[in-house]
């Protein structure tokens, strides 16, 4: 009997789209759940394609040519570590599985050590781009034992989206690099939502744009510096009439937001390593905020504004500035998230290729952009940038920029409108180039009050001050 | 022979300071040291002190009246164990020990559970005031086994400070709420300290004024709203000349500040239990920033601020507008600590009392300053507050300076001087007090990519459009 080449384990929406990815590639998949009905109503759906299935382990197993590629796409966490664990009775020496979920690192790194004990190989790999993007095309970002990778490395390349012909799918290293890689890309694209929001959020309030002026304001910046899939749906969501109240739908939407954990573990991580990641962490936090819907309504209601609240001056300009924030604050923000990829490189070891992971993020991921291709060049040129804002590029485009950001971000403020991802990433701007911060008075007092000791600007080495004698 | 009262486990600069607290309270210490250098030193400095010290930790413990109270200052972490592990031999069930350091409170509800197993009662007790606090008052957040609280209570409300004769001391709650509301604390103490360094920036930078101007701005504030220890030393250091250049020492110090973890837990238990404490995290941030000197200087050379630098208007009318900013940003920050308290208390189980946490911190630790008995007042008026923000008193002090921090924070903003914490506090404050948020567009673009669902504003339920469906 002729055996499968792929083996998916777990079909909820992505492990569906990607097992049919395989099959309109050329592989032959088996799939297995442990729901007989989904995995009938599967292969009922896609009668007559090179797809096998079932809902019994073993004869999944069984089905796949050796060494067996299985692909887990299943919720990330204890989930996971189960589905592992029953397949492991049946799997081979040189057996390789291929985590696709959305797994925090650190169990990748734990699991990749313990399973390369019993000699299988796991290779963690994020997936970008939905449901469309894992049907037609998604950026893929797999890391673990280099060997293992290239065995997989024709399937997952053929199924990835491609740019100019290239794939969006390359090795990103060791163990858990490719989850986190994925996980801070989650992070940037938190960053990318809410810099979008705050952007129509001035728009509608400061300037009382409606949903068909929005959606003309976002397809026009979809064809310059801002094309990418976040500003095109954007653009589309504003033409979408609900049925029931024939308002806008945006309008009628609840604005309470949602998170799945990818976020929080950015900062979390951000924090650990002693990465300023300011931008992307006041996006996780305007998550909690969005979430505190009727503790705000009660507020509002109590709280003061400012008795200003509309801005005078030239519509069509001021829509301008506001893509110039939008687009100096978008720097900012991959400015952050790539130096934490650099620091976490160093800190685990990892030999990332910042340059490889702006490239693959250019198709197929949420956070694809024109703007990516930047990224790369500014990586080309100098593989050890330390951040973004020293390339020349965007050097640039900063210092052309920076006046606006600094109209709008105040214009906010003076009329209550908040904007804390905008004030968040021009602060971190002004104090990235601050060759002098306050920090001194800062361990001057912790010397005061916990003998911390100091560091002079005059000579090396640490001081105490005993600052109560006179 | 005559036994002692309490025992001190590890005298370094905490645990020497808290021993002769004790003692000058009418105690009888015993100490004990990995080092007999550490242990003599202490008993030849204070001879004729009612101390015994010793480096043998069978001695130690047979000193020591029954049940055995011993307070642990160690390095928190492994340091921790270990000393649990060696004490553990000789201690009998009903022995009391007490963990003085900076323990992840996570820790101290593993280490509790797993004593208790043993017979043997662990308080997990924040200490707050630095050596000085140690010597002569510092506040107390004592948690664990409430029959072990009220054993040592006698002991622990002698040496902590006092606020018109209460202590500074009250039982906080099971295992490890009194570390972690000391984690918050410290949190706070971050958001304090760079509060006070932007509007010390800010004034250095915008207004030019010399350290003894800023002497003299600082003493006044400490005269009204703002004061507080922290405001208090601040006056203080710039009075200090540096003997080497007579220069103020503040300005030969380096802008580097250091971190010792707590403030980093604080952010990332906030993101765990889905707080928005913007203001803190920035601080914490802010640090991480001030460690990149090389690349600041690096950067500041390269990128480019505004063209506009200084600020026109009357000196004193701005320095006040700045007071009210500080004030105003200080209120958010607790406002943020203080609703993190209510969300753990639930989560954790610990019926956290806000207002005795309130009452404790208004003496002896780093964060004390008069402002606490407005929050005290407030948790009295209304126990179940949600947030500080929707007391009458803050709601009212809020009303009045919003104007200022947003005058202050866009000038800032203008003139390229970085205020994370202030523009992060007010960015809060607007977000807190929107009733409508952007975040349906994020819910829609979530919904649009990922199938994630949305709500709606006019009807209960989960709803899903196919937006590429015209």
């Amino acid at each position: 009997m002729q055996k499968q080449q792929i083996g998916v384990v777990g079909v909820g929406v992505m492990g569906r789209s990607l097992a049919l990815n395989f099959e309109s590639k050329g592989f032959s998949v088996a799939i297995y759940d442990l729901s007989e009905e989904k995995v009938n109503e599967l292969l009922a759906n896609h009668h007559g394609k090179n797809i096998v299935g079932t809902a019994n382990i073993q004869a999944f197993i069984q089905s796949l040519e050796r060494p067996r590629k299985i692909l887990l796409m299943v919720t990330a966490g204890v989930i996971t570590d189960r589905a592992i664990e029953s397949l492991l009775p049946y799997l081979d020496k040189g057996d390789i599985l291929i985590d696709g979920g959305n797994t925090f690192f650190q169990d990748t790194i734990r699991r990749n050590k313990k399973l390369a004990e019993k000699g299988i190989l796991l290779i963690g790999a994020g997936v970008s781009g939905g449901e469309q993007g894992a049907l037609k095309g998604p950026a893929i970002m797999p890391s673990g034992q280099k060997e293992a990778y290239e065995a997989v490395e024709p399937l997952l390349t053929a199924i990835s989206a491609k740019v100019n012909g290239e794939p969006c799918c390359t090795y990103i290293g060791p163990d858990g690099a490719g989850h986190y890689v994925k996980m801070v890309h989650n992070g940037i694209e938190y960053g990318d939502i809410q810099l979008i929001c705050e952007s129509y959020h001035v728009m509608r309030s400061l300037l009382g744009l409606s949903a068909n002026e929005l959606h003309e304001v976002f397809k026009e910046w979809n064809q310059g510096e801002l094309d990418s899939y976040l500003i095109e749906i954007t653009a589309d969501i504003f033409t979408k009439i609900d049925e029931v109240t024939g308002k806008p739908l945006v309008d009628v939407i609840l604005d309470r937001a949602g998170q799945k954990g990818t976020g929080k573990w950015t900062s979390q991580n951000a924090l650990d390593l002693g990465v300023p990641l300011t931008m992307i962490t006041e996006s996780v936090f305007s998550r909690f905020l969005s979430a505190m819907k009727d503790e705000r309504v009660k507020a509002s209601k109590w709280l003061k504004g400012p008795s200003q609240n509309k801005v005078v001056g030239n519509k069509k300009e001021i829509i301008e500035q506001i893509r110039k924030t939008l687009y100096f604050s978008k720097i900012i923000s991959y400015a952050q998230g790539f130096s934490q990829y650099q620091i976490a490189s160093k800190e685990y070891n990892w030999n990332l290729q910042l340059r490889e992971i702006a490239k693959i993020f250019r198709g197929g991921c949420i956070i694809r952009a024109a703007f990516l291709q930047n990224i790369m060049d500014a990586y080309e040129r100098n593989p050890q940038l330390e951040n973004l804002l020293l390339d020349s590029y965007f050097q640039s485009v900063t210092a052309d920029y920076q006046e606006a950001a600094r109209e709008v971000v105040s214009a906010a403020i003076k009329a209550g409108i908040p904007v804390p991802s905008l004030s968040s990433a021009l602060a971190y701007y002004d104090s990235y180039r601050s060759a002098v911060l306050p920090a001194n008075l800062l361990q001057a007092q912790r010397d005061y009050f916990g003998a911390h000791t100091y560091e002079r600007i005059d000579k090396q080495g640490s001081f105490h001050t005993e600052w109560l004698e006179k």
